[in-house]
C-alpha cells in the first residue's frame, strides 16, 4: 500500500500516527510518499487551502480533527498558520523516503505541525526534528536541498496528479484509490484482500 | 440525531439507506430532514455539483460510493443525469417529515435515483414511490406543491445553512455536526454519549 500524505494537510495527520502499526498489524507493507497539495490546487484554480478558501468548511474541519485525535488520543493543537509551507519536509521524506528512520521522521514533523504548533518550514525545525532522531539534521537537510532532491519531490507531485490524486492523505492499493484519513480501514481491507 | 440529507446527494443514499437501522440498534430517536443543497452551493459560486465542476474528484466519487455499497450489499447503479432535481422529493419528504411512512419514501426515492437509474424529477416516480406504500400518490403530490409547503423546504434549507451545514449528508447531535455517510458512526456514537 502507498501512503501519499502532505505534511501541511490536516487530515493526514492522523493517517500519518497511525497507518504504520495498522499496515504492519494487517500484513501489509508499506510505501510512504510525499507530495505537495499547492501544485494540485492551483491547477484547479485554488490559491490557498480549500479549508481556507471555503470557511464554512473550514470550521467544520477543524472541529472534525480535534475529534478525530480526541478518539485516537492524538495530542491536537491548532496551528496558527494553515497551511504551512510543506516543501523542505517534503523534499527530505522525498529524497530519503527508503530509510529506516523516515517514518519517525514523517511522524515528528506532522507532531511540530500540529500537536506543537512549530513553524515546519523553518529548517532549525526540522534539524531538530532529525537530530533527536541521532541523524546529522544539517547534512541531510543539506543534501534535501539539491537540485535533485528537488527534482525528486516535483517528480512525485506530478506522479501523484498522474494517479488522480486530488487530496491528502491518499491510500493506493493497485489501481484502486482511497482517499482521507477515514478510508484507512478500507484501503488496508482492500490490500489484505489482494494478498489473500 | 438530526439527519440532514439532500435526494440528489451521492454519499446521501447509503445513509439514507442505513441510517434508521443503526439509529434504533442505539437507541438513537432521529429525525429526517430534508433540504436542498443547490442554493447552498450557489451561494459558494457553484453553479453544479462539486462533482462535475472537478472531475477528478468526481471519477473518484463515483469509484468510492460503488465501492461503499458493494461492502453494504446495497443495489448501485451510476445515473445517466446527476445531479437529479429533487426539489419536488424534498418538498414531499419536508412536508410529511413526521409521517411514519416517511423513511420507507425515502429510501424509496434514493434507490429509484442510484439504484433504479430513474428520474425523481418525474412526478409520475415519486407518485409511484407514494402508490407503493399503500398512499394516495396524486394527493400527497398535490400537498406538497402548495405554497406551504415550499415554503416549509426553503425555511428548512435555510436552517441548514444557519447550522453551518454545506453538504450531505449531516448529522446534527446537539451542537456537534456530522459530516458524510463515513460520519454516521461517530455521530451515534456522540449521541448515544450524550444519552447516557
Amino acid at each position: 500500500m502507498q501512503f501519499w500524505f502532505e505534511f501541511a494537510s490536516t487530515y493526514s495527520y492522523p493517517a500519518a500516527l497511525r497507518v504504520e502499526a495498522l499496515a504492519r498489524r494487517h500484513g501489509v507493507p508499506l510505501e510512504w510518499k510525499a507530495f505537495l497539495l499547492g501544485p494540485i490546487f492551483q491547477a484547479q484554480g485554488w490559491n490557498d487551502s480549500p479549508f481556507n478558501l471555503f470557511p464554512v468548511q473550514g470550521r467544520y474541519m477543524w472541529r472534525d480533527l480535534e475529534r478525530i485525535c480526541a478518539d485516537l488520543e492524538l495530542p491536537f493543537r491548532r496551528p496558527d498558520r494553515f497551511p504551512q509551507h510543506s516543501v523542505l519536509a517534503a523534499r527530505i521524506a522525498c529524497r530519503f523516503a527508503s530509510e529506516p528512520w523516515l517514518p519517525d521522521f514523517v511522524r515528528a514533523v506532522f507532531r511540530a505541525n500540529f500537536a506543537e504548533d512549530r513553524d515546519i518550514a523553518q529548517p532549525e525545525v526540522l534539524e531538530q526534528c532529525l537530530n533527536r532522531l541521532d541523524l546529522p539534521g544539517a547534512e541531510l537537510l543539506q543534501q534535501a536541498q539539491s537540485p535533485e532532491s528537488k527534482a525528486l519531490l516535483r517528480a512525485q507531485t506530478e506522479r501523484a496528479v498522474a494517479l488522480g490524486i486530488f487530496g491528502a492523505p491518499t491510500f493506493i492499493v493497485g489501481d484502486e484509490l482511497f482517499w482521507g484519513n477515514d478510508r484507512l480501514e478500507a484501503a488496508l481491507a482492500w490490500a489484505t484482500r489482494r494478498l489473500a
